[in-house]
């Protein structure tokens, strides 16, 4: 489709009369539509009501439109030179002068810092960023009278509202905070009013804060710590390469502010060199934004996030654009601008189109990447395991071992999501939130969010007595965090991501690995899961799959239930209800699903008195709000330290318009453990008539450069490193 | 991406070095698809193994394969003259000469035909259909000797065993004897075998049937009407306007025996106007298929339909092409051809090709039809009702009102289903079957086909007494059928369809019709929905509607339960869990769901008692066979004559990537009924600031000239026909 747009651009434009022959298609192609979109904005009447509606509702939803029209008014001024646009930002501002002093607090008052023109004060940051904007291509331009007049009536205040009026707001370490102080700051900056820029950049002083402030949002008050304001959120919101702790969906918001303070800051602040402040934070918090995307770039669902904010997402155009303007012009940005079909309207965007013009684009291929957590990279992190096949079809795993990501936090330590061009194959379940849509609790989080998706039932992570990690209590979360224990991806046929988690229960060692295998004989790369846990006593151990698709078979007997009752009563299992239950009595269990034209068949070892549960979210659910998705979790009662390990294949295909199963069964057999002991972990399985694999892991010596010696069976097995692969093949080829 | 291929066409055929300059660029590119498929497969071995799988397995997958290769490189040695693909096609059919004479009966013994090459005759018979192609292109260029060989020892015995070797197989009205017909027919022209000809065009005659023939697969079997064989197939598998009974899923399949032993009697037995024959049917037939189809090109899955298969299907390729090059040349298809990406290796697809390289291509815009059902056109029929909005956006309403088509039928009489750009709205649920899918059943129906899908309650119409219609009995079924009481599409902005049935439920009369209305103050067309029972006694009324997507909100409370229990005990209620009950307290009640980046809103006229259950598939399903999509169920109780009113708005848009609901609430108010009596039925609706509607029907008199005059709260209407829309704009405005 965006071939076709731009084969029509010129077409288009001549509509309009209006060839912007100077500038690349792209660049000329975002010019136009904007320019449409804003004269047909113009063409109404410029309402400012005053604000009483929650997310979703009309005066939130015309105020947000707002800050857009009036932004990219500012730019198409900027860029034309015609003065209707000027105009109309400047009455727009005046509009807002005149009703915004006596507006009082928002009336909903449902946030922990309410707002004037929105519910909480987060959006009026939004809208100061947005409008700063529009502010700083006007502001030469203006009557001096009129820019004194919006000066102290309308952005002072409102910069002083934000700030000084909610420091609970402003001056935390948190994505709040940095709308607050771009906010604040990018508003300084056009005024030339230092006090707001100081402000901004490093937070209000604690001796000028209430000694009795509280903060009841669950993150840190940063004003504890002495810090606060644009400078402290970039040494302490990301770790040393860029990982934002509350995952990707929060950092492609909070980036917004970073790049945009920032870019203004190295215009006019160019002592301060921000875009190379902490080795070039910015950077490096743009690619790990980039890099933590699946094969159809969506982002991981990690912590609490919406399904489908994606890499194409509008917000994430001015990433893509600033990390290629500012940040080394790597080609492979290019072919994600080209789908995003759109560049931000400056210099940014003009590189960006220009590149395209010159046909530099090269396809964007995201690696496999290890990033760590905390301000300091001390807090484990997040890996992610990304293998290419037949025709650049890319398998990703990403396991999760980060701190607590503060209040958007899920208790999920060393849970594990798989991705592949259908997109989610073992699924996080993300939020439980509509974010904007009204009807379903004004677009906030859903009591479901906290008792069920944060839960870590809701995870494909070990469950211990049906209690979630840290007793699911975000103090103690807050407290600790898992650490990677190896991560080897220099062989692409055989990457190992794995963590240890010692304290998401007392007295309880999670130690879990994975690898994604590739061979020949397989249609697409294996993943190999190996969790172990070492406890104090005997406990019942759950390990979940939430599998998206259609369950197709298992090689075990199971009974279904014709009434349905809840699993539990606590730690989200109130909200699973137990479709089947059924006990394996060989010594594995796999279970078949099929999604999107593909199989997939998951081998688990099991042991005596090993049950399969197959559940399904649903109960004391009383708005719908769940989605009724399926899982089955692997249950080990009365066991002090399991091993659990799994094989899942991809394979086949099956559409409905040829109605032909290709590869439809998997093929995995003999998978055994021969070595699982405090050193050293063997796993072997076979591939009939393709060939025999043994997977040698060292579980307490991760040194990549250690000689081990092993001996199996009778055979000695010599290697250097955390792990080690044998390939028999078969005999009787 | 099909714009690519064709851009790359020159290309790709360049690589192979031979570029087929004389053919236009799809033919070419089918030839060349095809010559690269039969030239990797001729450099393996042809395997001809002992059949004993059942589908999916190896050796009915490895029979099915040689049929197409050996009918492609049949037709690359007519194209190119290349003799290694006419001995590649005669060494073939030599190894099947030697094995097929001492193959017993396929060991599967689950079919009332069971086949020697697979598990049924049917799947014999498309081998035979497919091979005779093959054969047909060889033919003169065999060596007499060999020719014998085959005809004698390979193709004769084969058609023998197909027809008087099967005559449950061969002799019924049934798309498993078109094709067994076809088989034998094709064959016997190849041969210039008179016999085989005779024997497939008129069936075998009833003196050579044994007296205690049986057919255990529910359809009629035709040697009771005396009639059998190809001529009969067209006369009686049809309606005179090509509805085919069973539905488009099955139209698809039946109709290449077809076109195939159609085009060929056409060429060989000229004298017979196989193509002209009962008016032309089977381009009629041609006409209904490609009719039958959703927005996004899927067909309505009407009775046992496996859901998916669509226009784009390889198997329609052919009813695209013959139906362009045999009936008209309707330039419409060939968009249906270019989205398909290949044509028929033959002069019809030669022709569809040569149009498309001409720039003769035009939008495929189906148009609202009712369909007839029954080889007379007089047992009911299927409504369809199309509506283009902006950007030729397609609403699609379908009602059922058929007879009960055979063995496939479900028990759905007055059904209905919707779609749009999204695909479905309002599902019909299909079958449950996995064709081709070994672990499901062996691809083979299900018992839930039987239990769940088939059953009244599994569609979007009336359930009296959770019984199914017609006690859910075939044989009371076949005996009956709805019939259309109105159809009106003349104005495109009101388009009405109406059946009724008597015999559904003894003593009751049930009555529905459905509008699309377009106005330009709705985004999209409303659908109206009336549905009236008439009874001699009170009875529960349950009428589910089963949305595709999440539920958003309802403007009525319910309770969810956290114990899920079946629905009831039989009629496919016992495998309906029951998640929740509301009980509606306004005159109305309304229930929103989201689905695919749109909103929908359902009102409906609610009376003192009425109940909405929302329910969901999965009850007594021990092995997951059943999706679990939700529904909800209007439940009116202790009633004899109710009547259930509804409308359903899709209104508004919201994408994960911006995350801006626009108009996400349904606007419909003040719902209300004005008259509902024996004769008329009377409407009322409000859309706030725009209008309100009043719309009139007629419920006993159809004739479209007849002229009515009605009185409603002191104002006289008087109008001509059928039905009768008022429009007040709004008097603010």
């Amino acid at each position: 489709m965006r071939y076709l747009l731009i084969l029509l651009l010129p077409f288009s434009l001549c509509l309009r009369g209006q060839v912007q022959a100077d500038y690349p298609p792209l660049f000329a192609l975002t010019l136009a539509e904007t320019q449409e979109q804003v004269d047909a904005t113009m063409e109404q009447t410029f309402l400012v009501p005053t604000p009483v509606d929650m997310a979703g509702g009309y005066t939130h939803e015309v105020h947000k439109q707002n800050w857009k029209t009036l932004m990219d008014a500012g730019a198409l001024f900027r860029l034309t030179g015609e003065e209707k646009y000027a105009t109309f930002v400047r009455d727009g501002l005046l509009q807002y002068a005149e009703a915004y002093p006596s507006w009082p607090l928002h009336p909903t008052d449902r946030s922990y810092a309410t707002g004037k023109i929105f519910w909480q004060s987060l959006n009026d940051a939004n809208w100061l960023v947005y409008v700063s904007q529009a502010y700083d291509d006007i502001y030469d331009w203006l009557d001096p009278a009129v820019r004194e007049r919006l000066n102290t009536e309308l952005f002072r205040p409102m910069a002083d509202f934000l700030s000084v009026g909610n420091p609970q707001f402003f001056n935390r370490i948190h994505n709040h905070s940095t709308w607050g102080n771009a906010a604040v700051g990018m508003i300084g900056l056009v005024m030339d009013d230092e006090e707001l820029v100081q402000r901004a950049l490093y937070g209000i002083p604690n001796e000028e804060l209430p000694e009795d402030l509280r903060d009841d949002d669950s993150g840190r008050i940063m004003s504890e710590t002495g810090r606060a304001g644009f400078l402290a959120q970039l040494d302490l919101s990301f770790s040393p390469d860029g990982y934002f702790t509350e995952g990707p969906y929060y950092l492609r918001y909070a980036l917004s502010p970073f790049l945009l303070f920032g870019r203004a800051l190295a215009e006019k602040r160019p002592e301060l060199n921000v875009l190379t402040y902490r080795d070039g934070i910015l950077g490096k918090a743009i690619d790990a934004l980039l890099l933590e995307a699946d094969p159809q770039g969506n982002f991981f669902p990690l912590n609490d996030s919406q399904k489908g904010m994606s890499l194409y997402a509008p917000e994430v155009v001015k990433s893509v654009d600033y990390g290629y303007f500012l940040y080394g012009r790597d080609p492979s940005l290019l072919s994600l601008a080209e789908v995003q079909g759109r560049v931000t309207l400056d210099d940014a965007g003009l590189a960006v189109a220009t590149g395209l013009a010159a046909g530099k684009a090269k396809p964007f291929r995201p690696r496999s990447i290890a990033f760590t957590d905390g301000p300091d990279g001390t807090e484990g992190g997040v890996g992610i395991l990304r293998a290419y096949g037949d025709g650049e079809e890319q398998t990703t795993l990403v396991m999760k071992y980060s701190a607590q990501g503060m209040g958007h936090g899920h208790f999920d330590k060393l849970s594990y999501s798989l991705y592949d061009r259908t997109g989610e194959v073992i699924q996080d379940y993300g939020a439980a939130r509509w974010v904007n849509i009204d009807q379903k609790g004004g677009g906030r989080y859903l009591p479901e969010n906290q008792t069920y998706a944060k839960q870590t039932v809701a995870h494909n992570t070990l469950v211990v007595d049906q209690v979630s990690h840290y007793n699911g209590d975000i103090r103690i979360a807050e407290n600790h965090h898992p650490d990677l224990y190896a991560f080897a991806v220099a062989d692409s046929n055989l990457q190992l991501v794995s963590a240890v988690a010692e304290q998401a229960y007392p007295g309880r060692r999670l130690h879990r690995a994975q690898w994604l295998l590739q061979d020949p004989v397989f249609e697409h790369p294996l993943v190999i899961d190996l969790f172990r846990a070492t406890g104090d006593r005997p406990a019942v151990h759950d390990l979940p799959t939430w599998y998206m698709g259609q369950l197709m078979a298992t090689d075990f007997d199971f009974v279904t239930n014709d009434t349905l009752r809840p699993l539990g009563t606590d730690h989200g299992y109130q909200h699973l209800f137990l479709e089947a239950r059924g006990r394996p009595t060989e010594a594995s269990a796999s279970v078949e699903w099929f999604s999107d034209e593909r199989f997939y068949t998951q081998t688990m070892i099991t042991e005596p008195g090993d049950e399969i549960l197959f559940v399904r979210p649903g109960a004391h659910d009383p708005n719908f709000n769940l989605r009724r998705d399926p899982g089955f979790v692997l249950r080990r009662g009365g066991v002090t330290n399991p091993t659990f390990v799994s094989v899942l294949e991809s394979h086949g295909s099956y559409n409905p318009r040829d109605e032909v199963a290709r590869n439809p069964f998997g093929r995995i057999s003999d998978l055994r453990l021969l070595v699982n002991d405090d050193n050293y972990f063997a796993l072997e399985f076979a591939y009939p008539n393709a060939g025999r694999w043994i997977l040698i892991f060292s579980t307490k010596d991760a040194d990549p450069e250690r000689e081990h010696t092993l001996n199996i069976n009778g055979q000695s097995h010599q290697w250097r490193g955390v792990h080690h692969l044998i390939k028999h093949d078969n005999e009787s080829e």
